[in-house]
């Protein structure tokens, strides 16, 4: 029993091991061929986009192309497909020193997040039982994105301290729990989540700061000096801040109904992010004794309005309650910034990179509250019969649902986003913990040289001119020089 | 008398303070608390993004969903919410030290100006007098967007000279009187001027002319080492101008008519835009003694043909048309830029940062008159009978006009828009001189240490390798040496 | 004959003379000046982009604007556009010094190349025999920036190495072989291929490969230190990399049929591109001795799926038959970058800076291959006979052809792709051996001071406080400092 115990501590303490040059590979290729095997089996594509369409057309009395899904929806896809890799690829740059891991790890998870969120999503909602297949169109690529942003919400929590091969497991298990917890709030409970402030951002925050919880670093200050921006870093992820800013009202319409539904969740986004800006930079200005910016803030307290806008925009919450919603989230996601992220980490022991805790957890939680209200308010004389059956789906076995019951709905919706974002993130923690994964040492977190081949420094380029005669000699005296002479 | 000029003086002549901390979020609280309340009173969904598009649809025998205009323009919409927050944003972090300026006003007073041009504008072209109220949707988006371009083009001739309040001042006024000379122009003069040659470009160019006319600082040349690029700040710009470049198409057909009003518009500008990089890189090359380009012609020169086709692209203008002015606009604005602009500064007192004198004040009028030349050239002959009442709306109070009368009233809607910019500008300008605003002093311009909290540089991350053991010590030898050694 | 002989020696040995003061506007000036008129003389809008669309609506029974193929395609068109101008542009911005000749001749040859593109392609394809005009409309200018982005992809071979003005004559003559071979491919040999593998990628890469052999740097090592990248511009081009693939599918499916055809193709591209990504980061990881990724492999080869859908993704290929293609292209193209690239350089006197065999030319050829192969495989059980008939274009005087023979023909298309790549890039290669077009020394190759008036680097920024007092002396100091005491 002491061997045992003593070797697992062995196990769990031994140095840290970077190395992920066999476990890397090997989940890439073994879970791409899983994919291919399982795509195999059930995916195939819906009437929409199949060679069928032109008698699909013919039987269902569509006169033209344009009534494709393919028209009303892909545009806005490709505005949520610039979210998913530029906007939070970019937007995780902002570290001096992590910006390649920020972008290109990203990229990886989430090109295999979306592949299983197709199966994952597909075989909670759209398989069809007669054929046992699931068939895909444009609102499936869409969803499949949605799917997978949760995961990369966790990963903004977890920027700097884990391994690729870690980031897989999230993204794993992340897409998983999503399909989970979107089946019982979309289908069980009946919910309305078009942007998904309750089945994305709320639970995609949680999930990342309980993961952050469980994989605390005691001595993450040794790492201090490669935590945070430089001049350069911070400009790039003004490019990711500002795509997702722009495109959100693309995000939280695309899947909405056609006509009226997308049109109006467009607008509702759109003001919601606006005021945002406002109320954003004025809290930042005042937290400083001299009125400056923060960088930080701007960068991500400004999208709260869009995470707060994803399930009540559809609805008819006015442009200027759009307005209210922005206002308030630009306040309370910086404030956010300012002292609760501090507080999670000195009391809660919960280290979050980015801040999701502000920018998803909290804004997304509140969105899901937010939608419960207005869903509650929804009344036949400001929706129309027809609008209010429409926009709620209040039909089949829902045809009775009144829109007080709704907003309840809504609101135990949300706390399930957050109990599985809570209870999923804890256990994927404790799967992390695992000394295999080859996440980083203390004091080699937040630092590219850990997992990419990171070019020379621009500083020892040196002069043209001179360059050539003495290639390689003056190269070595520079080193030097700035090492031993200089420190 | 005498003390009251001594005061006068005093007030006016005390040294510059830039602490914003309670004029910034005194602004944005107030303001954004103020357009909540105007939402409240006025804004309301149209017909097109309210619940009740069922019943419309009933009513207006429309039968497919797609004809909702959301599917003719949020594409185009789109990509003008691209070009105004990232081309504008980052065409202006050219700066070496002023990057976070660039893009972070850029987003601030963008965010204001779009919520303050939708009640503008819908004061002015779309309140319903029965209700008292202004619908919007997708097209109002537009239209604030565009809006808002002429206060961000008046930003480009101040860039690195004002503080974020005087900014706002210049958004609140630049949009208000947008509102009031795209009223005249369009309505009363009833112009056509779609992608806004007059009524954005050449307005908000001699805006911002004139406004730094006023402002004019003797002393700019102390801020002189940090007004220009460094290399990388030049690839970010870059990203602005071809972010503009890509989607000015989408820009100047964005509110033409449906069908082939936005087809042709999109092509011409297309075309002008095309021919317009190649003189703009011939003229560059010319005028350096080995043919080297300069990055600042690049970055603006190429975007002309642009701007110059705002107004005359929806026409039948021809293909070679376009190439035509694309041609000349690149010669005339490669030229500003070498010439003009330096004699602006010189002898007129007019300090351009970005040179909007050359990308858009000139172009923009030239743009106006070559719109006012197509429109008087018109005929049935080439336009078709309900072609020509279609392009020019001669409908209603109008269809009596006849080509001829039309181009006389598109010059002198050029002539409102300058006078509008010119004046407007000079009394805006006024407005700013007040001490009250907290803008930087002569030797401070250009940088962002003076409103925004800037991370320490690049420079000073010291060799991973070696931190860990003295960290807070080596840090200081190093600032000590790059400070009292060196210098 | 022996002073001939040393004539032509001393012609082509003599000094590089880097100065295109003349050459470059010339060259630009005639051009532009020549497109000009002969838009002139060919060039109209079509029906669907004239104001004739109107009477155009009536006499075909159109009932609605959004039949228009401006909302069909122009979504497309500007993904498209955004990959030829920011994606090529920003993925060539990866070296230390040549970001500015990365993206900035990439924004001058596309613009130059879409308007000849317009002629080219009219000329063969559209050109209206009846009136002697080219109708143009969007899909129009699709094609032109697919026909350009074939000397785009030369130019990635060559990038670094060649003067603006040899750029220029390469997409003159890369437009011009473009229209042929795709002349000879779709027309007369009637294969399909919408994205491009043959056409566009195949080609391009081929092209870009002879030439680099032609105009082979025995001595390139000289300008060695600069051929690399540094931290921040592998940020850039991971803008362009990701900007690439995000609109990958809209660049297969941008002119594939209404319907069905664009969004089965967007489908399969958006699969191949995202199980692509996760077999490159395999291969690159297993590549090192720690599993380090390689940045190179992450900017290119997760492209390679993308290229290798070109032919394959409208037809019925199956999703997990796009998965397959993807995990291939992956392996083979990061491959490529480790052992081919080296191999061409060290053998076959290949220098191709930017790895196109790696990510155009081999997946290109491949993907021609693949769509052979799935073309061959069709059958009327899969595709049902209609959809056969309009996915393979049966029609007219190929109405008889079968699959199998359609698959013989789409490999046969391969092979003249390939051909013209490789003999039309020799001959091309040899007139850039004039020494008369201003391309830089071996020592001065991926540099761009030789064409750019380069801003003065960032590390001389003088700190701010003492800079005001001593402002040219100090200057000087430091540059001595650098140059003398250091070195």
């Amino acid at each position: 029993m002491g061997n045992c115990a003593q070797g697992f501590k062995d196990f769990f303490c031994r140095p840290k091991n970077t190395n992920v040059r066999v476990s890397l590979p090997a989940v890439c290729f073994v879970w791409q061929i899983a994919m291919i095997i399982l795509f195999g089996v059930f995916i195939r594509y819906n009437e929409e986009a199949d060679t069928h369409w032109v008698e699909h057309k013919k039987s269902h009395n569509i006169t033209s192309d344009i009534e494709n899904d393919f028209y009303f929806r892909y545009p806005s896809f490709q505005d949520v497909h610039v979210m998913i890799f530029v906007g939070f690829g970019f937007l995780m740059t902002f570290l001096k020193r992590y910006s390649f891991g920020g972008v290109g790890f990203n990229f990886l998870i989430a090109s295999f997040g979306v592949q299983w969120a197709l199966l994952m999503q597909g075989w909670f909602h759209t398989l069809d039982h007669s054929t046992g297949k699931i068939y895909i169109g444009v609102e499936s690529l869409i969803n499949a994105d949605f799917c997978t942003a949760g995961s990369l919400i966790a990963y903004g929590a977890l920027l700097g301290k884990v391994s690729p091969v870690q980031l897989m497991v999230v993204t794993l298990f992340g897409v998983t729990l999503f399909a989970v917890e979107e089946y019982i709030i979309l289908s069980l409970l009946h919910c309305r989540d078009a942007g998904g402030s309750m089945v994305i951002h709320c639970f995609g925050g949680y999930y990342g700061l309980a993961i952050s919880w469980v994989l605390y670093r005691p001595k993450l200050h040794l790492s201090q000096r490669l935590n945070g921006s430089v001049y350069h870093s911070d400009v790039f992820a003004m490019i990711g801040t500002l795509f997702l800013w722009m495109f959100w009202p693309s995000f939280n319409s695309a899947i909405t109904d056609h006509g009226d539904g997308q049109h109006r969740t467009a607008i509702n986004t759109y003001l919601a992010l606006a005021s945002c800006v406002l109320t954003s930079v004025a809290i930042s200005s005042m937290s400083q004794k001299t009125g400056k910016l923060d960088m930080v803030h701007i960068q991500n307290a400004t999208l709260a309005g869009g995470v707060a806008m994803g399930t009540a925009a559809e609805f008819m919450i006015t442009p200027y309650g759009a307005l209210i919603v922005g206002f308030c989230m630009g306040i309370i996601s910086t404030f956010g910034y300012l002292f609760v992220t501090p507080f999670l980490e000195k009391y809660l022991k919960i280290q979050d990179t980015c801040g999701v805790h502000n920018l998803h957890a909290v804004p997304g939680m509140l969105g899901g509250f937010i939608g419960a209200i207005t869903a509650a308010a929804a009344s036949e004389s400001v929706y129309g019969k027809e609008g209010l059956i429409s926009t709620f789906d209040f039909e089949g076995s829902f045809k009775d649902r009144t829109p007080g019951t709704q907003g309840g709905f809504q609101a135990a919706g949300t706390c399930v986003s957050i109990a599985f974002g809570l209870v999923g993130g804890a256990l994927v923690g404790l799967i992390l913990r695992l000394p295999i994964w080859g996440d980083p040492a203390d004091d080699n977190c937040f630092e590219d040289e850990v997992y990419w081949e990171v070019p020379e420094d621009e500083e020892s380029i040196p002069p043209v001119l001179e360059y050539n005669n003495h290639m390689i000699h003056k190269h070595q005296d520079i080193s030097e020089f700035s090492l031993h002479d200089v420190l």
